[in-house]
C-alpha cells in the first residue's frame, strides 16, 4: 500500500475502468419503482432545505430587526448561523438520500451530473422538476407558518444586493457553483475508493461544507443561490418583481458554474484528458 | 463495485435481507443485564443531554441580561452557540450510547423506532420512562447550581413564543421532528453498508447536525423541541403555568413527526413499497 | 451483519476478549524509546494546547475592551469561537498523538485510564508532568508575545466567577469532565470495533466536540477547567491570588469525575458488571 | 487487534516499511500528463482558496463598517465566520485535490514536505510557483468583483497589527505554521493505517481544523499567514507598501515552522529517531 500512496498521482489503467456513459433515454427505468422513489426523495429533500433555511432566514432578520421593540443587534443565529443552515441541510440531506436518488437536491449538480453523463436526459429533467417542486412547497410551508413576517423580511429571495452589478452577480454565482459542483465530483469519483485509499470517502461532509464555505463568501453579493430552485422556489412564494428580474442569474450562473466544473474534473484531471493527450505522452 | 455504484438506486434482494420485526412483547429481554444497562445508559445520556443545554441556555441569558451591570448584547455563546449544544450534545451522546442501548436519549426516536419494529413495546415504554427521569434530573442539577438564574431565564423550558398560534408551533414541531427522525433511519439503515458502500456509515455526527438544524430554524418559534423528555424534563423542574399549557405541543408534534418519518422510510424509500407496489413493477 | 445488530445491546464472549489490566509499575517501559517519545508528544501537545487557546482568549478580550479606543462589542471571535478554540484545538491533538502517547493531554483523562488500568502508574504520573510543563510552556509564551494584554485581560486563567460558591464550582468541573472522559472510554472502547460495527470509530472528533460542548455550558461559571494542566499552567505564569485559592477545584473537580466516568464505564457499561452480576443472569 | 491496540505506543518493524525518498530530481515525473495535472489542480485549489477567504475578509469588513450607513457591529459573518472561512476551505479543496497533487495548496506543507523527501525538488519548486500564481488570480478576482471596496478594506493583506513588534509577528507565523504541518505530517503519516487501525484516517478534516484553530488565534496578530502563497498573492493584487513591508515574515516563519514540524514528526516522532538512538534501546 505504501507503494501506491507514493504513485498516488499516476494514472494506473489496472486498478480502475470507468462506467460506462448513462444512455441519454433509458426507457426502462421509467418501469422501475426506485425511479418514482428517487423523484420523491429529492421533492422531499428540497422541501425540506426550503423550509429550514428559509426558515431560519426569516427568523434571524425577525430577530434583529431594528424597529421592533427590544432591539437588540446580537439577536438570532447571525449570517454565520444562516450559512451553517445552508451548508448543514445539504450535509445531512445528501447523507440522507444519497442511497435513494443520489443526493443532487440542486439542479446545478443534477446538470453538471448529466454533462458527465452520470445520469440520463430523462431522469436529469424529471429531478430539476422535482426539486423546483420541493422548493415552492418548502417556501410555502415557511409563509404557512408565518405569513406577515416572510413577506416582511424579503421572503429568503435571493436577489442582487445595492451595488453590485449583473456581472459580478452572474461571477460569483458562477465560481460559488463550480466550488460546489467540483467537490460533488471530486467527493463522488468512482475512483477514490480504488486509488486514494488514504483518503476517505466522508462524501456528504465536504458537500456540505462547501455550501458553508460559499455562502459565508457570497451572502453579501447575491444572498448566495449556487441552486437554482432554492432561487425558484422562493421567487415562486414571494413573487416580487425584483427577485424576478434577477432570476436568471440563478440559473444562467449555477448552470455555467456546473458545465465548468464537470469540464474540468472529466477532461483536466481525470482519465479522458490522459486519452485526449496521448500523443503527449507517446513524445515524453 | 463500479457496476454497483452505478446500479444504486435499484433494489436487488440478494445483497441484503431485513432483520426480522421485533416482537411487540419480549419477556426474555427484561431477564438480561443488557436491558437495564441500557435503561441507564438511556437516562444518563438524557441527563448529560438537559444539564449541558440548559445550562448553555441560561448562562447565555444571564450573560446578555440588559438588567444587568456591564450589560452586552455580544456577551455569550449566542443563540447559535445554544444550537450547537443541542446539536453537539446529541453527536456525542448517541456516539457514546449507540453500541449500548441505540442511543435514542428522545421519546420521538425510540416511538419512530417502534413503529418501525425496530424495539420491542417494553423496551420503547422503558427507554421514555428512563429519558423523562433523566431530563428531569439533569434539569434539576441547573437548578440546584444557579437557583435565582434558573427561575428569572426561563428555565430552558419550551413554549410557543409570542406572536405565533399553536397550529404553527405544532406543526414547527412535526417538521423538525420529522428531519431528526428521518435522519436517524437513513443513518442506521442496515440496508447502507450492503449496498451504498460509497457513503460512508457516519451515523452519529448527521444525527447530531439535524438537531443542530432544527434549533437554528424553530427556536424562534418554540425554544425547538424535538425530544419530549427534553421538554417535560425542562417543565417539570421549572414548573411553569405557561410551560404546561404548551407542553401537550411538544408531546404530540414530536409523536406525528416521528410517526410520518417511520412511514416514509419504510413504506416509500424501503423495500416495504416494492412489496407493495409489486404489481406495479410486473405490469412494467 | 444485520443479525449482530439486532442483538448489538447483548453481550457476546466470542467477538471479544479485554486486554489484561496493565501493570501498576512496568519497568521494561522506561527502557524504551517510545515511552520516552510519548513523553515528548504529550509535553508539546499540552504546549499547543494551551498556546493556542489562551492566545485567543487573549485576543477576543482585547478586541473587545470597552476602555478602548474604537470598542466595538461584536468583535473578537466571541465567546462561542473561545469554546471551539479548546474543543477543536483537541480534537486534532489527539488525532495527531493518540498513535504516539495515547492523545490524553489533560491528567484527568491520564488518571481515569489509570484507574481502568489501561496505563502503569509509572506512565500516568510521567504524563501528568509533562501535561503540567507543556501548559506552562504554552502559557509562557502567550505572554511572552504579549506581555501588557497577558496580564491585562486574566491570562486565560480558570477562577470561579463571581456569583458562584465553590461548591457549584466543584460540581461544575466534576460533570464537565465525567462528560470528556465517559466519551473518551466510548471512543476508544476496544470492544467497538468487534461488536458495533455500524458506529465507525472517529475518536478524536466526539472527544473534541465533548470539549466544546462543556466550555459552551460552563465558561460562565469557571472559565471551564476540566483539565488540571490547562489550569495548572495558566495559574503558574498568571500567578494571581485568586487564581491560586481556586485552583484546588480544577484538581479535585476533574479527577472526581475522571474517577466516577471510569467506574461508569467499567463497572455499569462494561464487561465487568456482567461478571459481577453474573447470578442475576443465572437466574434469568 | 486487542494486542496490536495495547501495544500501540511500541515501535514493530514489521508491519510497515517506509517508502523510500523520493529522489531530489525526478527527469521522468516531467514527461508524465500526472504531473501537469498535479500543477493545474494546484493553481486552481489556491485560487478558490484565496478567492472564498478574501471575499468573506471583504465582506465582513463592509457590513460592519461603522461610516456606512445603518451601521450594525453583528452584522455580517464574524471574525468566526471568516476563520470558518479559511479552515472550511482547505478540508474541501484538500479533501478534493489529495488525490491528485498531494492538496498541498501552501507553500510551506510543500517545503515541509520535501524537506522530509516526500516530494522532489522540482516537484516542490513547481507547485509553490502554481500556488503563488492561484493565490494571485483568486485575488484578482475578488478585486474585479468589488474593486472600490477591495482597496477600501485592506484586500485581505497580511500586515503585523499596530502594538505587536516583528518578532512577535514571525513567532506566531512559526509556531501557527508548526501546528499545521504537524497536523499534515500526522494526517499523511503512512503508518497510520498498519499500526493505529483504531483511529480514522480523516485526513482532510483535522487539516482543516489546524487552519480554523490557527485562525482564531492569531488574526489579532498578523491576521494569519501561515501559507506564504495567500500572503503573497494578496500583496501582488492590494500592492500596499505595509502589506510588502511585512511580506518576509510570511515566508520566513511559515517555512521555519514547517522545518521545526518537518524535523519534529521525522526525527523525534518516527523510526528515524529510533535508528538514530538505536544505541541507547542496546543499552537499556
Amino acid at each position: 500500500m505504501a507503494k501506491e500512496v507514493s504513485e498516488a498521482g499516476e494514472f494506473s489503467a489496472k486498478d480502475y475502468h470507468d462506467p460506462p456513459p448513462t444512455p441519454l433515454f433509458d426507457m426502462e427505468e421509467l418501469t422501475k419503482w426506485s425511479f418514482y422513489r428517487a423523484l420523491i426523495a429529492e421533492f422531499i429533500a428540497t422541501l425540506l432545505f426550503l423550509y429550514i433555511t428559509v426558515l431560519t432566514v426569516i427568523g434571524y432578520k425577525s430577530q434583529t430587526d431594528v424597529n421592533k421593540p427590544g432591539y437588540d443587534a446580537c439577536n438570532g443565529v447571525g449570517i454565520l448561523g444562516i450559512a451553517w443552515a445552508f451548508g448543514g441541510m445539504i450535509f445531512i440531506l445528501v447523507y440522507c438520500t444519497a442511497g435513494i436518488s443520489g443526493g443532487h437536491i440542486n439542479p446545478a449538480v443534477t446538470f453538471g451530473l448529466f454533462l458527465a453523463r452520470k445520469v440520463s436526459l430523462i431522469r436529469a429533467v424529471m429531478y430539476m422538476v422535482a426539486q423546483c417542486l420541493g422548493a415552492i412547497c418548502g417556501c410555502g410551508f415557511v409563509k404557512a407558518f408565518q405569513k406577515s413576517y416572510y413577506n416582511l423580511y424579503g421572503g429568503g429571495a435571493n436577489e442582487l444586493s445595492a451595488g453590485y452589478n449583473k456581472g459580478t452577480g452572474l461571477g460569483a454565482e458562477i465560481i460559488g457553483t463550480f466550488v460546489l459542483v467540483y467537490t460533488v465530483f471530486s467527493a463522488t469519483d468512482p475512483k477514490r475508493n480504488a486509488r486514494d485509499s488514504h483518503i476517505p470517502v466522508l462524501a456528504p461532509l465536504p458537500i456540505g461544507f462547501a455550501v458553508f464555505m460559499v455562502h459565508l463568501a457570497t451572502i453579501p453579493i447575491t444572498g448566495t443561490g449556487i441552486n437554482p430552485a432554492r432561487s425558484f422556489g422562493a421567487a415562486v412564494i414571494y413573487n416580487n418583481e425584483k427577485a424576478w428580474d434577477d432570476q436568471w442569474i440563478f440559473w444562467v450562473g449555477p448552470f455555467i458554474g456546473a458545465a465548468i466544473a464537470a469540464f474540468y474534473h472529466q477532461y483536466i484531471l481525470r482519465a479522458a484528458a490522459i486519452k485526449a493527450l496521448g500523443s503527449f505522452r507517446s513524445n515524453a
